[in-house]
């Protein structure tokens, strides 16, 4: 018998929702076959589009609401009023262990500032952080942070090595993944006062990662280690500039292979070749941001992912929860025996989440 | 009668000194015929390369030294004992008014120290910053800071925003480039505080430029905007990892269009389209970062640039001086009427490049 997965989804968020979030559902449930969904959302909406897939309709539950939240919500109207959204009721689910896991392609700060109010942190982590797997020359490698905490102490980078290699043990299976901080040198002297802290912390420590030190921005890239650690902004500006790179070079090499007829014939028969660079690149196929560090998962998906992309989120879920990766981060976090045991002031952190989402609340709202 | 342009060249620095630097010397040569060189450098190996290039030999002027700065040496070390190096004495040669600019493939940080520290930052200048031009979709952008201060404050960000449009005025011909921040999103709520008060202070400024706000990690490669800004822990990342990803995707494609017969048969039809889009990535031809702020024009190339390459860099240095981009600086800086009169603390500078360049140095050195 297997256990059973049972993931909750917001039917509501991202560019083309339900319709895409139904249809990879679909997807996702032929492939995973102890996954079961708790679907949040406009049932007149979802009830139709589950229809049309005998098997996810079997293995779904449709809970009606009415509220979503907007693409353009800011991360504290979203708490204020979003907690019986499709986003929020999802999140509350996990919370109420009813679900594993929770996947969104909705407003990426909401789900951020709902997560972190709801599920709130792990003992030992202060601060979440925004994780996902990246395509390299030799397969793939995890980043963290891509966006949660545009400021990051050395604790918290450590702290996210630490989540990084539970989710390399976890999503790539290596029992000892590397682990590098992202610097603009690889000497010992280079980076802010921050990074060398951070850099002195993980060599002294013991844990279950093989700490290579810093790497360089050429080094998300060629693959060389597992889990690349920044802080939010350089990790959110260096995966889009990835992204964006990847795009560019994808865009002229159309048009190149467009350029004349001698060209045009090249690409038929190169074709099923540049397929398979195609799919190694394709952001859908490592689409699924973990929201690292809460007492529960949450995983964002990109907004404007395809059906087979929300797909690939669905399976991260799934992945994490099969795996225990929040047992394995639990872990490691109590062998890290140098971390300070004051970092649980939840005042202290939620207010760090809420500058971070780009709003500064003032008043307490939950 | 054109006017004539000096140009200092360290003929020891970078992997392949000092062949490389004389070879590109010459290709640049050929193209730029108001061009005149100082070479520094140990003359016995030096001598030999440049009879090779009559058309050289006859523009250049070869000045012996012993001394280089090796590619290990750290900024104070380079300091301290390397005033009458190869690079060095390209340097001083620019102060002496000798020469419009130096250009060395050599040690970076060493450089940086050494510009800073002999030819001192233009008034109105705290922090020198690495420029340099990239490929984007739709040209060439240019980005600012690449690394020379990993922390930058609000007036920091500004002062690079002016140099920034000064470039791309000068280099890309533009009469109001447009320039952005950047930054992890673009609504004005995102980022930190520096980001958010140095946009506020282009918003208020009246300066030859079309601000246009925040850019994302995408902004970069789709060249939408002609300058993006950033810090030079942030632009270094950014940089390598465009850099990082263009050589995956190269690298994959190569093995891609040698995977099978089909795809050979594939790559000799489409050779002459993808050649294009080569060129157009290859670092060699945006070579030439711009060591900009300081009263005098230094030229960094890549350690490991080609010969074309290394002329690429040469050729950026001409037009810098061909265009007064110096005198371009000055006169927005005058425009920047809000900005404070006591940012010429030269010690408060002088230690911050230290900091920055990796090495805490108590002393004074000069």
């Amino acid at each position: 018998m297997t256990r059973e997965i049972i993931i909750s989804l917001d039917a509501m968020g991202g560019d083309y929702a339900p319709q895409i979030v139904i249809e990879g559902a679909s997807i996702a449930r032929e492939r995973l076959l102890d996954v079961k969904f708790i679907i949040f959302g406009d049932e007149t909406k979802i009830a139709p589009l589950v229809t049309k897939y005998p098997l996810l309709k079997e293995n779904c539950e449709i809970r009606h609401t009415d509220k979503t939240v907007s693409a353009e919500a800011k991360p504290g109207q979203a708490l204020r009023r979003g907690r019986t959204s499709s986003m929020g009721l999802a999140i509350q689910s996990v919370k109420d262990g009813e679900a594993i896991a929770a996947v969104s392609a909705g407003n990426t700060g909401a789900l951020m500032a709902m997560g972190k109010f709801m599920l709130k942190t792990m003992p030992g982590i202060d601060r979440p952080a925004m994780t996902s797997l990246l395509p390299t020359s030799r397969g793939e490698s995890i980043m963290l942070d891509l966006g949660a905490n545009v400021e990051c102490s050395e604790e918290n980078l450590v702290q996210f090595a630490i989540m990084g290699a539970a989710f390399a043990r976890t999503v790539l299976g290596l029992s000892k993944p590397s682990v590098a901080l992202l610097n603009v040198g690889v000497e010992e002297l280079k980076g802010n006062e921050v990074i060398k802290n951070a850099d002195r912390m993980l060599r002294d420590a013991n844990l279950p990662m093989n700490y290579t030190g810093f790497t360089e921005g050429h080094g998300l890239a060629n693959g060389y280690v597992d889990v690349v650690v920044t802080d939010g902004f350089t990790g959110n500006v260096a995966l889009k500039t990835a992204e964006g790179t990847a795009r560019m070079i994808a865009g002229m090499l159309k048009d190149a292979l467009e350029d004349s007829i001698f060209s045009k014939i090249g690409y038929l028969f190169a074709k099923p070749a540049l397929m398979g660079l195609k799919n190694h690149l394709d952001p859908n196929n490592h689409n699924g941001a973990v929201f690292m560090g809460l007492n529960g998962l949450v995983i964002k998906s990109h907004g404007s992912a395809s059906a087979p992309g929300f797909a690939s989120a669905i399976g991260v879920a799934a992945d994490m929860a099969a795996h225990d990766l929040l047992g394995k981060i639990s872990e490691d976090l109590k062998l890290f025996e140098s971390h300070p045991e004051d970092e649980s002031d939840e005042e202290k952190a939620d207010a760090a989440v809420l500058s971070v989402a780009g709003e500064e609340i003032k008043d307490k709202v939950i």
